[in-house]
């Protein structure tokens, strides 16, 4: 089957950032085969969908969440991070069943499928129920089993287990739209030796890493009274960084730690909203994208958002940054998208396959209504994604060359009972 | 006619913050007639309709903004404020006739009434054609005609006469829809005696003053080169603060200028959005609301925004001070939404009138779509509404009693040729 897209703004992300006015990209099976102008003649194609009034752009990646976690949102806010964690997440989510899991991580496809989201990072428990509602929904995902070390080394054991054989067994499924990756949960939550095991099992996997990491000032401070080194360098000591490694947050940084991160060729998932809510503070991005890390974007989970559209967290790392910097083209607008795609693609350790819509790359793509106020007037669609644009914006999203929402109707997921079931599922917490 | 909207999360913002499960909101004419619990006999009423997995709000007011300006959305990104100023935006609006302000504002219209704002300040130029777009298109707006005094003497005092004129032949028009403010634009583009000429005008219309202020330490330091002291004491002297006030920005400013604009009672409107993209900073909004102060919020311009979506600015406003403070309870998600709702109306100088769902109010309100993948588990509205909606979830909108939009189709604007004739506008500007 070979479908193209016509008459459509199609912003690329490639190399030389090209916008293609009355633009066009084909794609046959997974792959896109065709970007640029509309040709004149389409009778090679059996599909052609008129991309007039819309923007065509790479999928978001979305490189660091719990999905299972939306059967929290709106259960506890305005809480600092350890307090929300320990009193309000962690007693609910010890009740989780597979179930919980399941009908979060659906509530969760649902709104990131409807924000333009068609790669995620998912980090958390009862990790075969993600995936099988991954693979079900054509959604791609980079998914891990986040291990807590804070209980009994029998437990330790059972969880290291547990995480290998799910890292091994789902990696490359559902057409390869699933990787895997190992997952120390953080340096707080995992004694070093317990991390070195889970590094050691990357490596007999050749897996990446993924890892939350100086999240919070209290954290940073925990680090150094417990360890006497910060985060980074605890990290770097237990030999974390000589796998591929993607951290979540990295928020409090020094200097030094910032080369070291870029040293390593580190991967960093930018939670901007997260990090806000929680009084986590405000990752120094700048600086970062200046060392050349590949920093991308991350929702976190809904309980400390409290959604999953991502065009919230692209327009944010877009002005953030300027506001507290002071300095008003600290991450200018084709850089912040760059972050949302390109960039996520490196993170998600995929980066020839994904975040950019080119020849021989995956066909993940997205449809803009470019034809609303907002959008108007019609010119400079880099800016008007980034600054103007939301995640309501997306009619259709394409992963993999299937669509997965058509003019705003999703065609994998049933959403009313994914809503009723995650009700359902929530009820059933003790509270 | 006698309308109910029935079995609806009722969100009151009164005085007790109350949300009213399977609520009521019932009005006739421009009033609120009632509110609270579904009644059982509804045959009473002319119209029914049912809020059924709806969410039934106060309007939210946008306290400040420039809705001509939604013509230069896109035209000039990441750039500081003066340059982006000076050379970017005041030589294209240089060249604003009566009908590029008109689209422009057309434009705006549409996309605040489909975002949730059912009341605005709008401090602008040609305002006749302003006013007329508002009165036509239902909207509730304080306007004001700002005028920048780097002139000549002559051009001055044309500019005060039309911003008399204006202020005087609008003010309580449009069955008292339209209010009018007295705008001298900025301490920094008006020579003191100009000020002082306006604030006379505004004390003999009875009217409030609507200013920028303190918007950038740039500007903050020249008020102290040029006149010896910050803005908030250059005004204070000025007389300014002796009529109802309120100001746009007031990002940059000390404990004792807090106390200041305390004391005179004036009211803040915080452009969040706005003083992130433009590099300006961060407004010390929990110091301000500590003290008492009426902080609202505004989207300022699409050209700096580059939306006027304000739940963009509710969920910021809530999570912003969060994280530059790290205090997680900086600025919870119920005060948040008094910033969008009853304080907006106290920074409009309507606080009796608007702001809150109660009996006698003007029955100026916003329905959202709350079947929504988003705002499930089902629970905790005001945290869904301030965490995790989105302006593209507002399904109606009415003001004074009349429906602006439902389920999503706008009734009083011609959105096709309003968006048409805005892009023609652009086009005619010589760039």
């Amino acid at each position: 089957m070979k479908t193209i897209i016509t008459h459509a703004n199609v912003i690329t992300v490639n190399d030389q950032n090209e916008v293609i006015a009355d633009g066009a990209v084909a794609f046959e099976g997974n792959r896109i085969t065709y970007v640029g102008p509309t040709p004149g003649d389409l009778s090679g194609y059996d599909q052609v969908i008129d991309g007039r009034h819309k923007y065509v752009l790479p999928g978001l990646i979305n490189t660091h969440g719990h999905a299972g976690m939306s059967l929290l949102r709106g259960y506890a806010d305005d809480l600092p991070l350890q307090e929300w964690l320990e009193e309000k997440m962690w007693p609910l989510e010890a009740q989780f069943t597979r179930e919980q899991v399941k009908w979060g991580t659906h509530l969760s496809l649902i709104e990131m499928i409807r924000s333009g989201t068609t790669t995620f990072v998912d980090m958390y428990d009862h990790m075969g129920a993600v995936a099988e509602a991954v693979a079900s929904s054509g959604m791609r995902a980079r998914l891990c089993r986040g291990v807590i070390g804070l209980t009994s080394e029998e437990e330790r054991r059972r969880k290291l287990e547990e995480a290998t054989t799910f890292a091994r067994e789902w990696n490359q499924q559902a057409d390869g739209r699933i990787t895997t990756m190992m997952a120390p949960h953080a340096p707080y939550t995992c004694p070093p030796d317990y991390i070195m095991q889970i590094v050691e099992r990357a490596e007999v996997l050749n897996l990446p890493i993924h890892i939350h990491m100086s999240e919070t000032r209290f954290e940073v401070e925990q680090n150094v009274k417990d360890y006497g080194v910060r985060p980074v360098a605890h990290l770097e000591n237990l030999g974390v960084f000589r796998r591929p490694t993607l951290v979540a947050h990295a928020v409090h940084l020094t200097d030094e730690e910032i080369e070291t991160l870029a040293k390593y060729d580190v991967k960093v998932s930018h939670n901007v909203v997260s990090n806000l809510k929680l009084a986590s503070g405000v990752a120094r991005v700048p600086e970062m994208l200046a060392k050349g890390i590949d920093v991308s974007l991350g929702t976190d989970s809904s309980a400390s958002n409290n959604n999953l559209n991502l065009f919230e967290e692209l327009k944010l790392a877009a002005i953030l940054h300027k506001g507290v910097t002071y300095n008003p083209v600290a991450v200018p607008a084709e850089e912040a998208l760059r972050m949302a795609t390109r960039y996520g693609a490196a993170c998600v350790f995929q980066p020839e396959a994904l975040g950019s819509l080119e020849v021989g790359k995956q066909a993940d793509m997205i449809m803009l209504d470019a034809s609303q106020a907002h959008y108007h007037p019609a010119h400079n669609p880099v800016s008007h994604v980034v600054y103007a644009a939301n995640g309501h914006d997306v009619t259709d999203s394409i992963v993999a060359g299937t669509f997965l929402m058509r003019n705003r109707e999703l065609l994998t997921i049933d959403e009313e009972k994914a809503v009723s079931e995650a009700n359902r599922m929530f009820q059933l917490l003790k509270r």
